[in-house]
């Protein structure tokens, strides 16, 4: 008993501090642990396998719409970072230098990849030639290094584990049609497998990606009322193109340069999982997502029978669901915190009363609700009860996110809102950059997005009072 | 015309120059692209495919033995890399160096992970405390970088992707026991899946791994009768757990250190796939690893009902096999020879004729035997082809291997067969590594690996006659 109240109460309330509360169901859900390396992670197996899975599920609907994977290298010249503007000046402050290869100093230093635009369009450049070449549909799974100062689990660290889609296409409408194509993927991800709403739209100048010509986001609201930026898809135009030289030959045999975008998603997601759907007792995953869907519970284990029905239901299980037998010497109660801590979906509690009855608890991670079901019905129930718990987890995230929504057409109502009303902040913009950084100055929130689903709130910008163009979200942020 | 031949043409016979052939394989079948990064590789679609056939199916071995998946950081302190003296003095002179992050410099200069053996033992130091948290059987697909001087594609590059084991145990013979454990499932992928024969056995101290008590390895023959190690498995005993004080409370409350492997396997492996089963015609891939096992070739695709037909087979065979049809508007010709080129191990022919004649042609890409077979028992007999291709594939390999393997019993026997008959020889070793050296100079042949399955060829050491104790397999080596 005394270990299992441990286990309990290592954790901070989200209420008392959320940050505390994150670190906490981080190292107890024994997602993450810190390594000697600053700044960086090691992503234990109960973190890696949501990656996993997470890739599997994308991977899957990326190739789906014809997307092929490659491998560039981790390496990226200083003088082929340099060669678009924009995108070195975004970079180059963040990146790790490579100077020496063994005992030599190298010629020329290289930065270990932050993204990986130039050295896709480097490929393409020599890679492309004739309109039969294209489109170029290409995607990596790699790690990517930035040189952060502040560092968090998951949401910000020097190394992370990420996806970069780079295509090339033939005219300026294919590219935007494939950029908002794999927001869309992304969104339609984040709803039907993480459980997680999002708000798809464009971000502004100021926000968006050093070299694209427009940055396009999905927005996501954690349960301490900040944003999470949870994917990001990029229209570069023929911008890219010009600097590196990637021309093709249309089909009137003209000389025409390719239009360019990229996509990107990354381990930061799994910080949003835990924020949007974690509680007092630790990891809530969606079952979609989660890497065991059912941990089977023996009590009194040590009776007759109920370790060898437990296998059982196990092996009967196994077919359809990611199912668990927590056969350890830990008492039931520390096995409940336990499997509670690391998010799993459901439990089933059998013990030699309820084999007697043919019965079993299915208990919900999400709500606690207990279900005593027939064990000839325990499959048909389980597949019920997971695309329940699927179906309210979004439901609840998109029900809290839409109560910490707030409309405001004067920057008093703005400034009250974002100092007191942790969620977003939906107001009018007239488009300059000065408002922008005004706000941000002034209230430490940022323009999450443009929103596609427009409102007309007022006709007159929330921080200058001039003309509106534009109704944006605003927020603090991860 | 003119371009069918010139795609047959490109290619060197590998009897006129194997290393030339190798690298217009590699090229022309689009498995990988030089980079502006000097010894670096752009793995494209066709050979990026590969590798995830490989990944799938080994990561599918690998957990159901107990592999759980992590992810520790790219890079490592130069302090940590120095813990273990023989594993730096092996691994210092050929990695990269990151001096600088952002506009710092670093006040330790970090190494890009040329292998993690450090990264896992800093992490399994801090958390191992008892026999309960033991064994740890952890695994992680990256990269890593050795700065090499000479490179070529997939067989040796700065940059390669892998899979490393690190596994911690309790006793000295779970260590043991988990390093043949992977040697042996490294043995069978090879045979069953790439249908590559490999020689198991134990490296020779001077060619064991850097740290290692002990080195096991697969050594498979390539076309040319060099050796390629194919994958390794390291037992380290206590040696890391001493360096890194890793160590565990035992049953009896007793303080000990615990005993680990590491085993590892990379991209090297599809350089291996081409030079054992590759032809003048390009690529053979085995059935079970090639990304597109069949390619449907419609024949005067212009008329009617053709292309239709090839699609409604192509629907048909696609739940149980990897089929694509190919509609280019490139003649029969040169899409025959696009599809030798890339390995795909059988085609299907579909002319007017044919479907007149409810039947399709089947050509397999390792023989070119033809098959005519009613459409009605298309995916029956393609099955079986399959796997008989899959099997022959084995046996040819195996026979070429058996062929270009001699016993020799003196020293000038063993440099006739070094110079002059290129393959495995097996000859008595007295264990002396001065004799191990002297050959190497003499002859560049290198100890392969003392095979489990040993013969007493003779008494005497082939180098200085004295009493022999041990059977090795010596080669000229990738």
């Amino acid at each position: 008993m005394a270990k299992e109240k441990k286990l309990v109460e290592a954790i901070t309330s989200m209420d008392v501090d959320f940050a505390q509360w994150y670190t906490d169901v981080v190292k107890k859900a024994e997602l993450i642990d810190y390594s000697s390396v600053k700044g960086c992670m090691v992503i234990k197996p109960a973190g890696y396998a949501i990656w996993e899975n997470i890739q599997k599920e994308l991977d899957k609907r990326f190739k789906a719409t014809g997307v092929e994977n490659v491998y560039m290298p981790m390496f990226i010249p200083e003088s082929l970072l340099q060669k678009e503007k924009d995108h070195v000046e975004g970079f180059a402050p963040e990146v790790a230098w490579v100077t020496h290869g063994g005992l030599n100093e190298l010629q020329e230093r290289m930065c270990v990849r932050p993204t990986s635009e130039t050295l896709f369009c480097d490929f393409y450049a020599k890679d492309i030639q004739s309109y039969r070449d294209l489109p170029k549909v290409y995607n990596q799974w790699c790690s990517v290094v930035r040189w952060e100062k502040e560092t968090r689990p998951f949401l910000r660290s020097r190394e992370f584990l990420w996806q970069e889609g780079h295509t090339a296409h033939e005219t300026a409408e294919q590219a935007e049609e494939r950029t908002i194509q794999m927001l869309n993927l992304y969104a339609d991800f984040c709803e039907e497998v993480l459980a997680i709403p999002v708000i798809k739209g464009r971000k502004t100048d100021k926000e968006k990606f050093a070299g694209a010509e427009a940055t396009y986001t999905i927005e996501a609201l954690m349960h301490d009322g900040k944003a999470l930026q949870s994917g990001t898809s990029h229209n570069f135009g023929d911008g890219f193109a010009k600097a590196f030289g990637i021309q093709f030959t249309d089909k009137q045999n003209k000389l025409q340069y390719v239009h360019q975008t990229s996509w990107g998603l990354s381990t930061r997601l799994i910080g949003g999982i835990i924020m949007v759907h974690g509680d007092d007792s630790g990891l809530v995953l969606p079952p979609r997502i989660a890497p065991t869907q059912v941990m089977i519970i023996p009590i009194a284990q040590h009776k007759e029978g109920v370790l060898d029905k437990a296998y059982e239901l196990k092996s009967q299980l196994e077919e359809n669901f990611r199912v668990k037998v927590d056969a350890s010497d830990k008492g039931p109660g520390f096995k409940f915190a336990e499997q509670e801590m690391r998010g799993i979906p459901v439990r089933i509690e059998l013990g030699p009363k309820d084999i007697e009855a043919n019965q079993g608890v299915i208990v919900r991670r999400d709500t606690r609700e207990k279900i005593v079901v027939s064990l000839d019905e325990l499959a048909e129930k389980l597949e019920e009860v997971l695309n329940t718990i699927q179906v309210d987890m979004l439901e609840r995230a998109r029900a809290h996110r839409d109560s910490h929504t707030v409309s405001v057409t004067t920057y008093d109502e703005f400034k009250d809102a974002i100092a007191n009303k942790p969620g977003f902040v939906k107001a009018m913009w007239c488009g300059d950059e000065a408002c922008e950084v005004k706000i941000k100055e002034e209230t430490t929130a940022t323009s999450r997005c443009m929103p596609f689903k427009q409102e007309q709130i007022s006709g007159h910008c929330v921080c200058c009072g001039k003309e509106a163009k534009t109704m944006v979200y605003w927020g603090k942020a991860y």
